[in-house]
């Protein structure tokens, strides 16, 4: 245990939880996963901040076999036998008119949101970073319901957004494999972290 | 507090503090934000997934009365005067030759990570979706230190680029506002979120 755990308010339980015992998974035991449980995850990172409350992000349950196979052709290789063998596989998009929600999660400014977005590349631009910070609460909401997450940036995001979006209303950004750790995952060491010197500087 | 609080794993205590009851602040007491509790976030956060380990996100804290004003002038003008006053104020951006660092994050994948992100759109979108996650992960980090965070999307980011990053070594993405909340803040209840079946869907 660092040192440093010690400063945060945050209990050493939940800190070893989320980031510091968490580990990407690869490889899942049988166990389902329960929509009880995606339920609870979405009632807790339903709470992360997001610009002007926007929310952008979409999920897609992969459950049915047909429907895994219609992904698994569009990921990378090395991603495709975990993504089709998970026992749950979920698509983490954005709503590419998330404005048009603009008064039902920011009443008094739906119409000033509607007008900030209308510009479709301003809204590119937002609907995928508000959606990636949603998508990070969710791989820690995963964890926090005591499961591991597998999330993946390797497949085609054009082909999975033809096969499952194909109105355009979505454009697909990570897609995370959800399970409980088959024993033995991760088979490798924790990869190196940057030092702080490396990744903070004061102006 | 909610009945799905109970299924998850992580305590309840750390659900409030990092989600249910932390709330995005614009007003701060002048309590000051040490670098040892920046350290110990950083300490933290460090260990959150990003793809293939390549961590791009670059974090510049603004800490002198001229850098803040040289930041100041690019906000949007809601955002000016929280930011000019924040204890502690920090620009989130991302490494834009993160590819570059492939060796050291994932030895023995060096070369296949320059190689994958050496066209620079494909590093483009790959490094702000991971800089984005871990901007996610650094605000969680904030609220496991005690503190708050005021996380902005408000500003010209080529305008604050060219201001602080002129040799195109970095993109900014979020600034955020860093302290302990004035009394009364946020002034205003917290907005409303989407249910579980406005976001999830099952194929």
């Amino acid at each position: 245990m660092s040192e440093t755990a010690e400063l945060l308010e945050l209990s050493k339980e939940a800190q070893d939880l989320l980031f510091r015992d968490a580990r990407t998974v690869g490889a899942f035991t049988d166990e389902p996963v329960t929509e009880e449980q995606v339920r609870a995850i979405h009632d807790l990172v339903k709470y992360g901040p997001t610009s002007l409350n926007t929310q952008p992000l979409r999920v897609t349950l992969v459950r049915s076999a047909e429907s895994r196979e219609r992904l698994v052709q569009h990921m990378a290789e090395p991603n495709q036998e975990k993504t089709r063998t998970a026992p749950l596989v979920a698509i983490l998009a954005y709503d590419t008119a998330f404005h048009e929600r603009g008064e039902e999660v920011f009443p008094g400014r739906g119409e000033m949101i509607k007008g900030m977005f209308a510009d479709e590349a301003a809204r590119d631009t937002n609907g995928r970073l508000n959606a990636t910070l949603q998508i990070a609460y969710v791989l820690l909401g995963i964890r926090a319901a005591g499961l591991a997450a597998g999330p993946m940036t390797g497949f085609d995001a054009a082909g999975v957004d033809r096969e499952f979006f194909a109105d355009g209303s979505r454009k697909s950004l990570v897609v995370v494999n959800i399970g409980t750790p088959a024993e033995g995952q991760p088979p490798f060491p924790r990869l190196p972290r940057f030092e702080y010197d490396e990744v903070v500087t004061e102006v």
